[in-house]
C-alpha cells in the first residue's frame, strides 16, 4: 500500500493506494470513527463491491443509499433522496457518508456530507479509474443544473480516500479510456516526462496493466494532491486542473449528460485546448499533434460530432470560469505547462469549435 | 450608525446597525463589490423595501427572487428556484446574494450563495428584529427537512450586515415578539445584566421604542459575535445559543411549521429549557418563574397546546445536537449562564414536556 497525504492544516487526509484494500478493516477502523455509516453506491456498482465493503465497516451501524448510475442523475433531487435516507435513518451530526463508486457518486455523496446537519464526515472509495486519478481527491462536490455542470455544490475534504487498485479490473474498457483522459490532462499541465511515459505505456494502461496503472494512479494523485495542498478553494493555479473541462463540460451539457461520458468529453476538450494554444501560438504543430495523437491512442474521441459549435459556445458561458461575462480559458504553453488567460482572439475559439465539433 | 465585526480572520466581516441604512447607497458600494447581485426577499417584505435597496445597489445589475412567505418555504425545493434564477441570468462566481427580509429568506438566501458554483458572495439585509438580532450573524445557512429543522445546510459567512432599524417599524407586533425569544435567550445564557434590563424595558420594547430596540439590537449583536467569533462551526460554545431550540424546533416540527413563528416556539422552549433546569437543580424556582414571566410579558406562548409531548420527543430525537442516540439539552444555570448536558433523568424530561405541551 502507498499513502499520500493531501495537505491542509486540520483538513489533512491521506490518500491510501493498493490491491485489495476494500477488505482490509483495520483500514476503515483506523481512519473511518463514526459509528454510524451511509453507504452510498449505484446500481452498477453495489453489486460488485458493497457486501464486501459493508464487512469492513462492521460491526458498526452500515446503512446503504444506492443511486441510479450515469451523470445525467447528477441532480440536487437525488441529493435529496440521499439526507432523505440519513434523515428517515435519524442518522446524526457524528455519523459519516461514504461513497463507493465512480465520479457521479462520489460528487453527491460528498455533496449530501457537506449539507446535511451542515457537514458530516465523509470518505471517498473510487472504483473507477476517473475516481481514483482525479474527483475523489481534493473536496469538489456538488451536482449538474440543467443549465451547466457542477453549478451547485460546495467544497467538502473527505477524511480519508481508500483507491483499491484491484476494483479496477471490474472496470469497463470505456470507464478506463475515460479515466485516462484526466491522466493525460496531468502530463499535459506539469509534468513533459509523465506525458511522454504515457505516450510510451499507452498500450499497457489500455491492457489494465496493474503495475502500469498504479503508476498512473500515483503520479496522478501526487501532482493532484500537491496543487490542491497550495490552492484549495480554487483561487489560483487549482483551476489549471481544469484544462479541457471548459470544452468538454459544454460538451456533456449540450447532450444532456447522456451521451459522452465525463472523461469522454475531456479528451475531446484537451485537444480543442490545445487547438486554441496552437492557434494562439502557445503550442507548436508537433505539441497539437502529440496532444491529439495520445487522446485518440487512448481511445477518446478528438471531435465530436452531436454536438453544433454554437451551442457549445452558449454552455461555455455559463461555466464558473466565466468573469466579467468573459470566458476564461486553461491553455496548455508547451507540453508540461498550462496558464488561465481571457486574452485570446474570438475567431481562433470559433475555428477551434468548428473544427472539432459538429 | 454603529458597526461592529465578527472577528473570523480572512472571513471576518462587519455588522452595520442603524436608522435608515439602507438608503445609503455608499455602505453598499463599499462593503459589495460584486457588479452582479441577486437579491432574494419575500412576498411581505419587497413590497416594502425592495426598491430602496435596488437604489442603493444602482448602478450595478440587479435581480430579484422573490420567494413565498413564511417557514413552511424553507425547503430544498425553494432553494432551488434561487439557484434557478442565478443560472437563468448566468450569473458567475463573481456575483453576490443579497437576502432582504427575515430569517427564512437569510437562511435560504445564504446556503443558495452557499452552494452555487461552490460559493458565491452573501450580505444579509435583516428587516425583522428576530434576524436583526440572531439569524443574520454567523453564516448558518439552510433549510428544512421534513424531518426536522435545518437538517440541510452550511455554514456560510455574509461579508457584511446591514441592519437598517427603520424596517423594525413596519414589522407586526406578532413578528416583533417573536424577535424578542431570541434577546431574552442572550441575557440567560451570559448577561444578567441584560436579563433584568429587559425585566425593565420590555414595555418600552414591545412598544417598538427605537431607542430601546437599538439597545437591543446592540447588545444582541455583540454576544453573538463574540461567540461566534470563538467558536464558529460549533464545536463548543456556540451550541449555547441554541438554548430553548431543541424544545423550539420539535414544536415547530410538529406542527409543520405553520402554526408557530419561530421565535414563538422558542419562548416556549426557553421556559421548557429553565423547566428541566429546575427540575435538575440548576435554577431556584424563583429563577424559573422570572423566566417564565418574562416569555409571557413578551406575548410568547409559555405551554403550546397543538403539540403534543410523544410527539415532541420524537422529534427532539433527530435534532442535530443528538450524540450517540442521546439528546443532549443547552440548560440555563441561573440566570446569565447555561451549560449542554446529555446528564438529565429522562423523567424529569417527560414531566417537562406534559407541563408544557398538549
Amino acid at each position: 500500500m502507498e499513502t499520500l497525504r493531501v495537505e491542509l492544516g486540520s483538513r489533512s487526509y491521506p490518500i491510501l493506494i493498493g490491491q485489495g484494500l476494500l477488505r482490509e478493516r483495520s483500514l476503515f477502523e483506523q481512519h473511518l470513527r463514526a459509528r454510524d455509516l451511509l453507504v452510498v453506491s449505484n446500481t452498477v456498482v453495489a453489486p460488485l463491491y458493497l457486501d464486501v465493503l459493508e464487512a469492513s465497516l462492521q460491526p458498526r451501524r452500515v446503512v446503504a443509499a444506492i443511486l441510479p448510475d450515469g451523470e445525467s442523475h447528477k441532480t440536487l433531487a437525488t441529493v435529496g433522496r440521499v439526507l432523505d435516507v440519513l434523515v428517515a435513518n435519524r442518522f446524526g451530526r457524528d455519523c459519516a457518508v461514504v461513497a463507493l463508486g465512480g465520479g457521479v457518486v462520489g460528487d453527491m455523496a460528498g455533496f449530501a456530507a457537506a449539507t446535511f446537519q451542515r457537514g458530516v464526515a465523509f470518505a471517498q472509495v473510487p472504483t473507477t479509474l476517473l475516481a481514483q486519478v482525479d474527483s475523489s481527491v481534493g473536496g469538489k462536490t456538488g451536482v449538474n443544473h440543467p443549465g451547466g455542470k457542477n453549478l451547485i455544490g460546495a467544497f467538502h475534504q473527505p477524511v480519508v480516500v481508500v483507491a483499491d487498485t484491484r476494483t479496477l479490473a471490474t472496470l469497463p474498457p470505456r470507464e478506463l479510456r475515460a479515466g485516462l483522459a484526466e491522466v493525460i490532462k496531468y502530463g499535459l499541465i506539469c509534468d513533459a516526462d509523465f506525458f511522454a511515459w504515457l505516450e510510451a505505456r499507452m498500450d499497457a494502461l489500455l491492457a489494465a496493466d496493474p503495475a502500469a496503472l498504479a503508476h498512473v494512479i500515483r503520479r496522478s494523485c501526487e501532482i493532484k494532491a500537491e496543487i490542491v495542498g497550495r490552492d484549495e478553494r480554487e483561487h489560483g493555479d487549482r483551476a489549471l486542473l481544469n484544462l479541457g473541462h471548459t470544452f468538454g463540460h459544454a460538451v456533456e451539457s449540450a447532450t444532456g449528460y447522456t451521451e459522452w461520458l465525463h472523461g469522454e468529453a475531456i479528451g475531446a476538450g484537451l485537444v480543442m485546448a490545445a487547438c486554441m494554444s496552437r492557434e494562439s501560438g502557445y503550442l507548436t504543430s508537433e505539441e497539437l499533434e502529440r496532444v491529439t495523437r495520445l487522446v485518440a491512442r487512448a481511445g477518446l474521441p478528438t471531435h465530436v460530432s452531436n454536438v453544433k459549435p454554437d451551442i457549445a459556445l452558449q454552455h461555455m458561458r455559463i461555466d464558473k470560469k466565466v468573469q466579467a461575462g468573459k470566458i476564461r480559458l486553461v491553455l496548455p504553453r508547451g507540453i508540461g505547462s498550462a496558464f488561465v488567460t481571457a486574452d485570446y482572439a474570438e475567431p481562433a475559439l470559433s475555428r477551434t469549435l468548428e473544427a472539432h465539433l459538429g
